[in-house]
């Protein structure tokens, strides 16, 4: 069963290894500070009764509204822990239908009901939030939605309801022979319909494209009536209205079918891993390989912190001391090296030939390619699991965040030093380990995707307000080097205050008019992506 | 010089070759029918005295106005021919900054004036015709902005003067070693911004992508003020406003500068061209190399007809009859064989690879590879050269307009053959000589550009009526058949009846709030994009 207070399935963890805690405990200055959990039963007296009057396709189970109250992030993280949610949906909808969506989004908007639309509940920028509102607030969750409707196998589009969850998106397009491939980190429980609405992109984004390159079209519930978008490969027809319902947050309405182009499952698949000497070379490699166009379908170069830190936390295996003396010897040594990890998906000879550029471009930077499956399958095993680590680590009394941008190559050394850098001044002196790697390779630039671990505050606030000086540092540095405010996890709450450095003042100007053509109420998700509405 | 009442420079021409003559003359029952060619003094009498005020940036020059007055359309061609032109800019102002631009458009705003943005003046669609208007109309054009104002090496966006006409953007680009790659047919008068503004499409979308891939960013002045949009190589922070911007037709407001995402220079480029027994091997074949993700910079199939229509137009050549005899005997006989066009570009390795893969593809469909670089030599040279034929045609007393759509692979036939049968449809008898090819091959479908060739009616009243007619027919069998009602050309006035089909009702209120937003008065481009304001 999903956690109520942690990820995933309670099934499935990823505990920290020995190895691991003793690098931690090196790095952070020693054991960490466990903090005490509160249960379900603590946080469920705390529920207060539904404003809501009763409906047919809404539920005011409390622990239905705990469950749907809060995200992934950071907050919701000691939210979950500490049981100090704040606040709660006055009660759930779980409709099957579109028209059951239609129904309950007319009957809430229409009574002046808040209104909160939700997909996986994975978001890690507080999109799914309850806000303080004098008003009732309704959760609308799509969850229910989780079918593959329609396959045309000339077009490769396929439809889907927009609660659909990655893995039963794949097991459903798999027992046909398609694949979507849209493989963010969040993927067992993110949905169709939140990939859209939020932007994201997924880990084989080089091959399958963002999900901006997948959406071909859609059906929306808007309080002003149904938004249908035709999956029409291409056109010169005015503005893009696709690209006006993705990053929309549950603004404008709910999205209830999405079609997504798809592809015949692959001939072949691998995932592989190279060490280059230091960062200058393989951050010339990968560059040199995106604007190349050499068909890899998915890059990640790890910095040395993260290379070190991931080989430490990750390496118990007897391989692994072995690895390090073959690449000692290579001059991939230990602090400068950084590890390349890469796929190679299509047909037999494309992804040989992909391989061959790629071994060329690792040889020629200087490094030297694993010609083992052993570490690319270790990437290919963990590659969902990683969001895990964080109950791994919180067992032992260590907290995790991440955060990420994207920006144009001739600024991501400074960009991405400009954020480690943040989160050490915003420290104060406490030893925090920070990390990063570039991934999503564009011609344009890339992403840079930062980790940062540290020991537990002594108490829950004391936690939230260092987290908080970290988050406001991390925005800070991204604007001022001008990333932008979201790669993959869009705005939500947590960025908002960041949108309008990226988007200028027409542009915010803008959202603001769109939003409100919509929504003119402003019922819909109020706080997300924009602020200040009034 | 740049032709007043034809295409492109005058020292060009495309003449039609004795061969080309008689085979129209037997498709279309003889002799054309010659009509009686305006003079530009002709017109130039029709010129009324300006409405505008004296503006130290604006011209009331005659010449001026009647060469901004109409762009490259059937009507406008009549026009232009005829020396009907119906309505003339009251002046035409040149601005050659983004202040200027601001300027200008602020006063014109403030006065209550007609504005409409001119790029190119390559419009088919009626984008930059001057409507009826009660109110003094300025056409604004960028082509005085027409240089690379900057170009990062590293990140590969190139930023230029909206007003950039494609030669020139290339041979700048080209003296740093870097290539854009969009190349529509109008490349040597079009602009990178007229390119945005209309959401354009080149021949070798397949490798550089549409502009949509392309454009990275602008600045845009709106009577609002200053929308600026940053080069982020990707976001999900929200809606992208750059879609917004593409397409936008001069409704929202004038783009003065666009970064574009550029290329090094292609270590290897070549075009070749092959031959497939039948329609539907040949659309198999494009089908499965697109959705197989096969490199190749440029894919077009021609239909039967259009195939027997090109040898026959364009071939006086004796190396044409050899290659007739050749394909006899492999199996592609006149009447059912159909041509493979593409392009290979990259790499010398990835365009060896490609290569093989396409011959491989065509062998798979029972084709022939014509080894020869004598084919894709004649397409090469004449990329650019078509909208010249039309000069060439009309020399001879025959008329030629063309219409496209994009739409999904399981519907290309069935559109491509209501497409055709549309046209001859709406012939009333008269013989009309109609082909078709495939390009711009996506995973999900392809664009389909048809082509038709009639004789002159006896005066041009009536060839205009006989145009509507033809106009009226496509557009409708396109949006029955599900098609866009534009995949390269944009909507303009001439496919604005159709686009709700397309976008929707609550498409279309979207799209006339976006215009209210930054036009609430409605100056700028009436009645193009969107009808009915009131």
């Amino acid at each position: 069963m999903r956690r109520w207070n942690g990820w995933g399935d309670d099934a499935q963890d990823f505990p920290l290894k020995a190895k691991g805690l003793e690098f931690l405990g090196e790095k952070l200055g020693g054991k960490g500070t466990i903090l005490p959990d509160a249960s379900l039963a603590d946080v469920t007296i705390k529920v207060p009764p539904s404003r809501l009057p009763a409906h047919p396709l809404v539920s005011q189970d409390v622990e239905l509204r705990i469950r749907h109250a809060r995200g992934e992030s950071f907050p919701d993280w000691v939210a979950k822990h500490s049981g100090e949610f704040g606040y709660f949906p006055d009660g759930v909808a779980l409709p099957k239908t579109g028209e059951q969506v239609r129904e309950v989004l007319t009957w809430a908007y229409d009574h002046g009901f808040t209104v909160i639309i939700y997909g996986g509940g994975t978001s890690v920028a507080g999109h799914i939030n309850v806000p303080a509102s004098d008003k009732p607030v309704l959760t609308l969750s799509l969850e229910k939605m989780d079918q593959l409707l329609d396959l045309n196998t000339q077009s490769n589009v396929a439809t889907f309801g927009a609660g659909t969850p990655g893995p039963r998106v794949e097991s459903q397009l798999k027992e046909q022979g398609y694949v979507l491939g849209h493989f963010p980190q969040s993927w067992e429980l993110s949905t169709v319909g939140g990939w859209v609405a939020s932007r994201s992109s997924g880990q084989q984004s080089l091959r399958y494209g963002r999900i901006e390159q997948m959406f071909a079209g859609c059906t929306m519930e808007t309080p002003r009536g149904q938004l249908v978008i035709k999956d029409i490969p291409a056109s010169s027809a005015g503005p893009d209205l696709r690209e006006v319902v993705m990053g929309s947050e549950g603004r404008i309405g709910a999205i209830t079918e999405v079609k997504v182009r798809v592809t015949p499952l692959p001939e072949h698949e691998s995932f592989h891993v190279g060490f280059v000497p230091d960062w200058e070379s393989g951050l010339k490699m990968v560059r040199e390989l995106a604007q190349g166009k050499v068909q890899l379908s998915l890059m990640r170069l790890s910095n040395a912190d993260e290379t070190e830190s991931h080989l430490s936390l990750g390496g118990d295996h007897p391989l692994f001391k072995a690895y390090d003396r073959f690449l000692s010897f290579k001059k991939c040594r230990n602090g400068d090296r950084c590890m390349f990890t890469f796929g190679v998906t299509g047909s037999k000879r494309q992804a040989r030939f992909a391989l061959a550029e790629a071994k060329l471009a690792i040889d020629h930077a200087g490094g030297t390619y694993i010609a083992s499956s052993f570490m690319g399958g270790i990437w290919e095993h963990s590659r969902f699991r990683s969001p895990y680590f964080r109950n791994g680590l919180w067992e032992h009394g260590y907290s995790v965040d991440t955060f990420e941008t994207c920006i144009n190559w001739d600024k991501v050394n400074a960009c991405m030093n400009a954020m480690e850098q943040a989160i050490k001044d915003a420290s104060d002196g406490q030893p925090v380990q920070v990390f990063s790697h570039l991934s999503h390779m564009y011609g344009q630039g890339c992403s840079i995707y930062t980790t940062y671990i540290f020991k537990n505050s002594d108490n829950y606030a004391a936690l939230l307000t260092r987290w908080q000086k970290y988050k406001q540092a991390a925005g800070d540095a991204i604007a001022q080097a001008g990333g932008t405010a979201s790669h993959q996890h869009g705005i939500g709450r947590d960025h908002a205050p960041w949108l309008n450095v990226e988007k200028g003042a027409e542009g915010m100007a803008l959202l603001h008019s769109i939003v409100n053509h919509f929504d003119p109420k402003q019922q819909l998700n109020p706080g997300c992506l924009l602020i200040d509405e009034s």
